[in-house]
């Protein structure tokens, strides 16, 4: 009989939970909701809940499962103590050993959602093949997660690739979410295309076919740039320039081999990575050119993918 | 009978050796001159000869010497290989196995001299404590060791740590030695300083002492600035502008614990690490404030407690 690992990647409305064998297969992968309820303390019970059950159906004894793996929307320590976790009610505790506690299996490893998604996507996507790869995702914000010798880089207190909050623009007048001004996110998320093609409409006087839409998505804003829109256009130039900016910084740190770039915005395929690229290749000094930048594969299983891997690491 | 490490920082005019106590003690260190004849095809043999006279001399028998590092001022991989150094003469070779034929001795490590110098100074100098500090070496360039939980961290190609090419100013007109521009390297390195004041005191009519200076160096700049002159603080705030805003990019990406600024322009004291750390908790997220920003205090030495440190891990 083989042996499995479970991940668990916790969102603010919903568990993802997936069956793998240790040989990175995905056996089955199921949803619960996220109680938020009395701060969030029936999350972890809820959790285990749904691992033993699965456990009992598929027949498979705790002792060959090599471990859990859990991914969390917030930063976390070396040792799995969450550091505050506003999207899920969550004060400073330590998630893993309440885990081992509740489920009784002893390898338990905790990361923060972003980094989990990298080690996932090194493991079994766009990054596979790579052991030195910076994972960007394009989201509702911009998150990062940073694989070094395919082990994920935690930082300090938790906050290592945080790079959606690299300031690439210091003319800009908007606050940050964060508090600063000009960061990475405010020009590459899904959120911050949409801001900044509403904000050119009104100031250029460019025919553009995003005018006569009456809902603007990043999804809308690439697909008008690929039939040719100028505007749009321009808005992808400005992303791709503020990405290929930041992942030169990325580079000039820890010299990866690879960026896998994921998250909503990344279904605009490959327009998206090669223009980073050339932006990209731009910015850096000649010993950092000729990095690859790949697509992520997994989508929303990026996340389960590294939790399990975390434990076989 | 206590144990030894030696330590040797390949410079292209000298070459620096260190013999430590394997607690971190220096007992003796000496110079030999670098001669780059014939491709720097002397060189290594030259070192190899010099450290069996010292352990001769000093009645230390080799198996107990725990080992040999060895900084090289290029890039270097995880396995020792140089890929080309310029400033020896250098095509591409494994350093270490060269080195252990040549001494007898297994242990041998080689590491980028940037890198190196970052792990002497957490070691025994400026970053004593710290298991994940950036050092940032302000001379006649600007250079980067990235110290990740007490080990230097190389990159997939061995160029880690290149801040110096951090793009800091989309505006700059003048070429850096890379080919770029804007980079860091061309503001806050000694050479940088000293060409930004020169292009100040053309376009400024500001009085400043500067003006009646036969010699401008970094030191001349930052005395005046201490001394109150207008221009030279202008020149200090533009390099720490420009410091602290490529230290929160770094931050950004790792999390580090800790600064720690080197160089020949670090003489200048705490006015530069104040000054730094002011432009750096403006340019960080929450979440990356309130980080330490140091003196390096190993000077020259720097290297070969780098080095000796590198066989202890």
């Amino acid at each position: 009989m083989g042996k499995y690992c479970i991940g668990v990647d916790v969102g603010g409305t919903t568990v993802k939970i997936g069956l793998f064998t240790d040989q990175g297969e995905l056996k089955d992968k199921w949803e619960i909701v996220t109680r938020k309820e009395e701060g969030g303390s029936y999350i972890l019970s809820d959790i285990a809940a749904s691992i033993e059950e699965k456990l009992v159906a598929e027949n498979i004894e705790k002792t060959n499962v090599v471990g859990i793996g859990i991914g969390i929307p917030g930063p976390i320590t070396a040792d799995g103590t969450v550091l505050k976790c506003v999207n899920l009610g969550w004060g400073v505790f330590n998630v893993a050993d309440e885990v081992k506690k509740l489920v009784g299996i002893d390898n338990v490893k905790v990361g923060n959602d972003a980094n989990v998604a990298a080690l996932g996507e090194m493991w079994q996507g766009g990054g596979k093949g790579y052991q030195n790869m910076v994972m960007i995702t394009l989201g509702t914000g911009v998150g990062g997660g940073i694989i070094i010798d395919g082990d994920i880089l935690t930082g300090s207190k938790g906050a290592a690739g945080e790079i959606g909050h690299i300031s690439v623009n210091f003319t800009e007048e908007d606050t940050c979410n964060c508090g600063k001004r000009g960061c990475l996110e405010q020009f590459a998320s899904a959120t911050g295309i949409v801001k900044e093609a509403k904000r050119m409409l009104l100031v250029s006087d460019k025919p553009s076919k995003l005018r006569d839409l009456q809902y603007l998505s990043a999804k809308t804003i690439f697909d008008a740039a690929k039939e040719g829109d100028e505007l749009a256009n321009d808005l992808v130039d400005q992303l791709a320039k503020y990405l290929g900016i930041a992942a030169s910084h990325i580079a000039a740190v820890i010299d990866p081999e690879a960026f896998v770039i994921g998250g909503g915005v990344s279904k605009a395929g490959r327009i998206l990575t090669n223009r980073i690229k050339e932006n990209y290749e731009k910015n850096v000094m000649f010993a950092l050119r000729n990095k690859e930048f790949k697509l992520a594969e997994l989508g929303n299983d990026a996340g389960i993918y590294g939790c399990a891997k975390m434990v076989l690491n």
